[in-house]
């Protein structure tokens, strides 16, 4: 399956999962944004390495990187290759020089580490389709004030979208609240950046397209 | 240096630092604890490994384990090796069949990841002594009810003592408490099972006696 880059466009703390953060992945050449909430732990490492803050000790995806690189593995990429039920799963694509291996990961971890080693963060259309939301160009320029930050993962393991989504359900409205206000919703909710609130609406008109 | 292996005794939550535990190890053949404040993830990394609970996704030391098993390295022991500031230092002694190597690490990943390989945990002479804290026989028996839990780390990366100890300052009392108090608020520390004060008392008499 075509894979779609991805780079980290922002992080915010959670409002509705205290220590969690919402980790906001847009596409490369795209428009669509994919948050996915995180734990604290995750985001911390994330972040760290995005502001090359260098920790006095290494946390423990320096020291994955410090053991990859005592047993000479590179890491080739990173790829969100799946959601199920409203969890997300990544693999991680590595080389021994001879020949190349994938190991399953959380997302959160999979960013955390392929960001110390500078590779690429992809994802699958599939992926992007269920849980990405469209940003329009407006959207856009309000977004380029975004911080960098970081990726996704739940303390409890579970990398999940703002609320675990779960499988598409058939077209019933779940709320009270209609597709068209739920869309009007979205659109404001991006427009605010409130990126968590956004996610949660997508689950929604998720349900109810799906 | 002469090593000393240590087990797992308790891991309680930190009453002083939210968000951090205090993990107790123990002189597997002596009386001596080693009180070591650990932050949240790695409290529950070990937690989860010591309960043999399975989680759905694998932590990040899961993670480690799964990609030293695809670069056929074994783990052989961790060790806690140094005390430096008040901040604990570790190794990973790792094995690719033909030959070992080390890993720097903190020892609240060193241990996460030791007890997923199933190996020792040690220390050395130098780091007990300094910040072993000695039981009585009586305090023994009182000790043992204690539950089985973990290890060391701040979330900011910084393996402390319940409070980080500095250098040993030169022999003045630093407080208004004498050496005699100390010692007696010391044993009612470990008696009430209290390790995290113990370990501050421990690290005040380390000062006044350093």
């Amino acid at each position: 399956m075509k894979k779609i880059q991805l780079e980290i466009l922002g992080l915010s703390s959670s409002q509705s999962q205290s220590g969690s953060f919402a980790l906001i992945l847009g596409e490369k050449n795209g428009n669509r944004r994919l948050p996915i909430i995180i734990g604290m732990f995750e985001a911390q490492s994330i972040a760290i390495q995005i502001e090359k803050i260098s920790p006095n000790r290494p946390l423990t995806h320096d020291l994955f990187k410090s053991f990859a690189e005592h047993v000479h593995v590179v890491i080739l990429e990173v790829i969100i290759s799946d959601l199920k039920e409203g969890v997300f799963y990544s693999r991680i694509v590595c080389s021994d020089g001879a020949s190349t291996f994938e190991i399953d990961a959380r997302p959160s971890d999979a960013i955390a580490i392929g960001l110390r080693f500078g590779v690429p963060i992809y994802t699958v259309e599939s992926v992007l389709s269920e849980a990405g939301i469209i940003l329009t160009d407006l959207d856009e320029a309000a977004d380029e004030s975004d911080e960098d930050e970081d990726d996704e993962d739940d303390e409890d393991d579970n990398d999940s979208p703002a609320r675990p989504s779960r499988q598409p359900e058939p077209k019933e409205p779940s709320g009270q609240v209609s597709l068209d206000e739920l869309t009007k919703m979205l659109a404001q909710a991006l427009e605010k950046e409130d990126y968590e609130k956004a996610a949660k609406i997508r689950d929604e008109l998720n349900k109810r397209n799906g």
